[in-house]
């Protein structure tokens, strides 16, 4: 199956927003083994998009479109596609029903405009939209099938992944399975040397990915079933893991964070954090997951030295004698913490963030369990400072992870 | 000039990366007032990229690639470039002595195959990589000029920035403005009815954006001069602000906390926050920003009620009689927190973010400054938790920003 992907948005073209959304598709669309061979992006213009519409129409057998099904005038797609496909647009009362809902369920005032984002192509199928208002919709002629998704990220991802991949899957003779191996503690470049040989493969694939701070790598194989796909890739994840040793943190998990996570919750252990040029970065992204209440106690931000003294009680001399970027102010930052709030684990971080200032990049990175304290000094400088206090952040977490799988941390 | 942009490059129909560098040239594009009318994504395929340089030729004035410059047999750019445009590729002295000075100083053994990036299409100006080792350049013949670009994001950009956007201002007519309006308290339908008048103009243009639980809507104006387009821009701007009325959070500046902060440090006022169910998201944000430490003193992550009580010694029998999620905690926590950091602002925010529980998306969030208390009661029920938490964060900084403007909190 070959695929195109047409994203419809001025502000696309404007340069306003990434087309992540054309990313988040083809790499779904890879991993199920369906090939994208074209990426259009093309404002909100009917003339523009027919020409496009057309175009894929002969040399696609899937569209698939994001952007344009709102409830505003700027919001062609329907109109365009429903036309090209020779098909009227009717008021499909479910999508209706859904749309008046996600109204209701948030409090909002409803106004009838909102409607329009119910005429969808007639004998189409409707793809409820949980994260916003406009439905999707995907309908399909001897040749092409049509699918039709939200622009803003968070939908179309939704959208993608409760209802798209499990009907392309439906449709699709291959079963695929892929595992995604990820670490910390190594550079692309260096996991691409270690791994080379192996990512010239075709069944198995193996394939890296790039992340702030991070190394993942994908391994894909397709097979007639699960089971046949997974002893396809049984010899290659060996390999990988046995070169990659103890810099791989988890396979199939999310984040460090999750692993962290699910380590504490493995042993009954509790955390606590005290940051200061991470801000609540640690903690916020604990709590993002859910659950994280079994093993979070909570934190505090401690950006000024005046609230390391007032939360923590630490010295205000000991502070000045050893500079409030320290390995001495981070290890005691976790010590306290984890005592303040009766956690067994504390993590404590300081450090320039930037841009201004002579040692912008200098962080260092503590955590403490009873009768233990390490620190990480980290050289950032050059980064900015979004990158900074997240590579802050993944060193916390790879700290704790180290030290909750018994390696040296 | 119109202008459309081609990027080559396998790893983006598979999803590896975001084409980002389709957003950069865009967004310098639309800042000298060149319409881009397509981006165009294709593999590393010389037919398909020929299909796709000979379309662009005939509907563009200027069309600029990324990819496809390096050194390896995958790189195809120049080679259809060329042919498409009756060009010979020809051996560039001076692309070959800044290939060989990039290796010089980055310390890098030198290889010959190294070289064919100097090889480049006849007649063309070649732009030197600052940041790597292929070398870019730019043609034009009577129609349409072409410009060539390397992948890699900070190359692209970097090469983007010192050489295309000079060069093209150089040649541009026109100067292009543009103010972007923030709001936040209004969804997308509700402005888009308010202002769909005004969406029909060419001169200056009323486009609307959706962000997470905010709102944004740019006005572009293109004339001779700065001045001109001003000009053109004030009476929209100014029936926009009027009928948005308080709405309206600010114009031009990059989010609400950034507004937030503006106004603390303008009024030399100190912030402090308390968070539970953003856990930390609201201190994130507010520390992301540079120079968030003349007004954030600090803040407390209470996941836990032991947490509640042990940072901010509020009374156990207190959570109890009142509920954890209820706003008289979610007042206390504000108020506690101002006098613990001695801020002369507290947030206190407490919800549940589910995705578990009966009550998952119910949300308090307090402001508290000497004397006052406010506290905001959200119905956030069908929303994920990431979207809960932004929202939660969203409120509170807006709660803020009406405060600090003396409006109704």
């Amino acid at each position: 199956m070959d695929a195109e992907i047409l994203s419809v948005g001025t502000e696309l073209l404007l340069g306003t927003t990434a087309n992540t959304d054309a990313q988040d598709i083809s790499r779904a669309l890879a991993e199920l083994g369906i090939n994208v061979f074209w990426h259009t992006v093309v404002g909100d213009n009917p003339a523009r998009l027919t020409e496009c519409v057309i175009r894929a129409r002969n040399r696609a057998d899937l569209i698939i479109t994001t952007g344009g099904l709102g409830p505003t005038c700027d919001d062609i797609t329907k109109q365009v596609l429903a036309r090209t496909f020779e098909r009227e647009l009717v008021f499909h009362e479910d999508a209706a029903e859904g749309i008046k809902a996600i109204f209701e369920q948030r409090g909002m005032p409803f106004t009838e405009n909102n409607l329009r984002q119910a005429w969808l192509p007639e004998g189409c199928t409707v793809l409820h939209n949980d994260c916003g208002t406009a439905p999707g919709c995907l309908f399909s002629d001897d040749q092409v099938t049509v699918i039709m998704l939200p622009g803003p990220p968070r939908e179309c991802r939704a959208m993608l992944e409760k209802s798209v991949v499990p009907y392309l899957r439906r449709r699709s003779r291959f079963t695929i399975r892929s595992h995604m191996i990820r670490m910390f503690g190594i550079g692309e470049s260096g996991m691409e040397t270690k791994l080379r040989d192996l990512m010239n493969g075709s069944n198995p694939t193996v394939a890296p990915y790039a992340k702030t701070g991070e190394c993942l790598v994908r391994v894909t194989a397709r097979g007639t079933d699960e089971a046949g796909c997974e002893a396809l890739m049984a010899p290659t994840m060996r390999e990988i893991l046995q070169r990659m040793g103890d810099v791989v943190y988890g396979v199939d998990v999310d984040s460090l964070e999750q692993r962290v996570l699910q380590l504490l919750t493995e042993k009954g252990l509790t955390l606590a954090t005290a940051e200061s040029c991470t801000g609540g970065l640690v903690s916020q992204r604990v709590t993002a997951i859910p659950g994280a209440s079994a093993a979070f106690k909570g934190g505090v931000n401690v950006y000024t030295e005046e609230a390391k003294t007032r939360l923590l009680d630490i010295d205000p001399e000991f502070i000045a004698a050893n500079g409030v970027v320290s390995m001495g102010v981070a290890g005691k930052m976790a010590r306290r913490v984890r005592k303040v709030l009766k956690a067994d684990l504390g993590v404590g971080i300081t450090g320039w963030a930037g841009p201004d200032g002579d040692d912008v990049g200098l962080v260092f990175v503590g955590i403490a369990a009873k009768g233990e304290c390490y620190v990480r000094r980290l050289q950032l400088a050059g980064m900015d400072r979004e990158r900074i206090r997240t590579v802050a952040a993944h060193n916390a977490f790879d700290m704790l992870r180290r030290y909750l799988t018994g390696l040296d941390v």
